[in-house]
């Protein structure tokens, strides 16, 4: 490796995942993040590095990464690999060249790197499923009938999902906290986030066809950071009987790079035992997560809070969970989306439900990290805080290591803005 | 109007409806319905028609309308009327170029009208949520305390919306009738319909912005009609407590046509009075729905279900109802949906939720037209009627009638095949 990283950084060259970038003289098109730099993939085309792999390279001068996931794992995997040769050899003929095909990510703009066809949010952490149904039903009836026999998921809202670095104002809704009273319409108070990895599909499966659970990962290409917010007051009046509709659809983040299944193929593990045994079609050979450590840190606004670009505080870690807490896996997911013939496209995100650890500082969302409110966080200053406040800026990051390699994702960073 | 057209065609010189059509020697691209006829809307284009108004024709030659919803309302307006005067007047100069921009209908395939960003279901009808909840929960407790506050509504799956005459095969999912009893994986057994009309957006609105209640009909650029297909059993069991998934995203059926907002204008008709008063951002200066009749339709499969083209019987009327039931209008549904600063696109769907009228025989599904399968339907063969059985087809037709005046919809038809 003749480039020279930081051996911290999330984008080591185990990792190599892809992004859209543009810069002040060029338009939108695909990267790949390695330590500080981005590899500009239409100008290494254009020196004749993918000369050997046969696919239309255009798909690399695109706005997304769809045109290029469409080319299959195949091309992926290639792709990769000249990528991990050319900076493995010393005496690479690009070594000469960097000056044209990679570039400072300080100097580039990234962008929503997928174009989300449909957008379906998954339930499959127990922890969080238990939680949230003992805060309301109580801890005997905390989970619903169905959840270890299916992994419940419904579907989101597609067009408000956007990158990392993207503001939102505080949204308004009904609340209505007193049911014998009418609701009213206000700024939610209770803003939360929902700490969640997003599987980005790259194969799908025709309308009427199903995605066998053990051929499941075949259909991923890769992985992103992906919070959830959501406004906990308008959810609990909207929610019945269809399920989260404004509490979710206002906003919704995700990291830039899209980490593929082959950079995190050596952070396989086991994924929970199912109990109750789990239907033939959601039976698999081989039961895996990846283990992926994701933290949440807080930026609390410091200063006054009318001012544009108030202080914030130093991050604070609100929470530390990680992808391997999920009863049902990936796989799992997508073969039950496709049990009924659904069809998943390229493009589509698939996202996992809060991922709740089983101690409460590994709890995914402010509504369990504070019980419902009930018990607020005490921070670093001595205050107490339940719920996300104007200004502060939540940061979700996430990072597997092992044997000094390093695979991350980088982070997903979002201020809320006072309510318009 | 020189053009011979049958007075019961449901396209006439009022209605106008655009499309997507191919024939066997050119592609997709936009047509109009008229009589028995497409107008070729590129060949019509190249003769000149529409050189008086300033937008990009190439808007004709796509796969699907968006581009041409997205010039949005005037130029809409625009192009109908010249449109309308090339058929009014008798002195047209394109009346001897008919051949070449009038294609049979019968000579042209349709397709999906519009490529669907985010889909989503409203529950709108006050006879249908009333029916549901009354089987559920009783009829004192039918109606969701929220119900009369707000248009629930909730997210749907873009990708298994069709055109109309594409058949699917019977989902299968888990079921658990018997909730003492382990779930089993099998075909649905209540395959149900959902009588709807579909809201095609043509002009969305930015993230975080929203749409006020009395402008939100200017961001409409027509309607479908909407079968919303419908799993009951897998519904039953998987929709605590997020909403239903599988039960519905397996298909759903639109009809080819959308009829413009401009073609309903002369059938808008009072919306029912609303008590309790709605929140002001919910409240319209003057609330219309449109009186459009819909009617749903069964062609039962007669012989040998293992032929792969059964006989089916004639059409029966399964039940009548109307486009006007509708508690929450078109632009509340749109003010709500906005009212977080959830941004809609152009191209996106919102359905209306089953509409069910007063009577039984205006219920819009089996669930309610045999109130749960308890009170099958007898059909005039004497036989007993519930759900939709293999190889049986269901047709929804709506249009809208006065002083001589028809502006229809045409169908969606569907034909259910046996689970693969």
């Amino acid at each position: 490796m003749w480039l020279p990283i930081d051996p911290n950084s999330d984008f080591s060259i185990h990792n190599l995942p892809f992004g859209i970038f543009s810069t002040p003289n060029a338009p939108k098109r695909v990267g790949v993040a390695l330590g500080d730099w981005v590899i500009d993939m239409p100008v290494l085309t254009d020196l004749g590095a993918f000369n050997g792999i046969d696919f239309d390279k255009n798909v690399f001068r695109r706005d997304f990464l769809n045109d290029f996931m469409a080319t299959g794992k195949a091309v992926r995997v290639s792709v990769r690999q000249v990528l991990q040769q050319i900076f493995d050899d010393p005496c690479s003929p690009f070594k000469n060249h960097t000056s044209a095909f990679l570039v400072k990510q300080s100097d580039a703009t990234l962008s929503m790197p997928v174009k989300v066809g449909d957008y379906t949010d998954f339930y499959s952490s127990e922890q969080h499923a238990f939680n949230v149904g003992a805060m309301f039903r109580g801890a005997e009836n905390a989970l619903m009938p169905n959840w270890k026999h299916l992994p419940v998921g419904y579907h989101g809202r597609a067009s408000s999902i956007v990158v990392s670095g993207t503001p939102f104002h505080r949204p308004k809704g009904q609340l209505c906290p007193d049911e014998t009273q009418p609701p009213f319409f206000a700024p939610t108070k209770r803003l939360d986030i929902e700490l969640e990895m997003a599987t980005v599909i790259g194969t799908g499966n025709d309308l009427g066809d199903r995605i066998d659970v053990n051929q499941a990962e075949n259909h991923v290409f890769g992985f992103l950071l992906f919070n959830d917010w959501s406004a906990r007051d308008i959810q609990r009046w909207e929610y019945v009987p269809l399920g989260p509709f404004l509490a979710k659809n206002f906003f919704s983040s995700v990291s830039p790079w899209v980490v593929t299944t082959e950079a995190l193929a050596s952070f396989r593990t086991d994924a929970p035992a199912q109990s109750p045994e789990v239907l033939p079609y959601l039976q698999e050979t081989h039961r895996q997560n990846f283990d992926v450590t994701l933290e949440v840190y807080l930026e609390k606004s410091e200063t006054d809070k009318t001012t544009p670009t108030p202080q914030r505080s130093a991050p604070f870690l609100v929470s530390r969970s990680n992808f391997k807490h999920l009863y049902w896996t990936v796989a799992q997911q997508i073969a039950h989306h496709t049990v009924n013939g659904c069809n998943l496209n390229v493009g589509d995100l698939l996202a996992s439900g809060t991922i709740s650890g089983p101690t409460p500082d590994s709890y995914g969302s402010f509504l369990e990290l504070t019980w419902g409110g009930k018990n607020p966080l005490t921070l670093p200053d001595g205050t107490h805080y339940t719920f996300v406040q104007d200004y502060d800026t939540i940061i979700i990051r996430g990072f597997a290591e092992k044997e000094g390699k390093r695979v991350g994702f980088g982070e997903v960073r979002t201020t809320v803005l006072p309510a318009k």
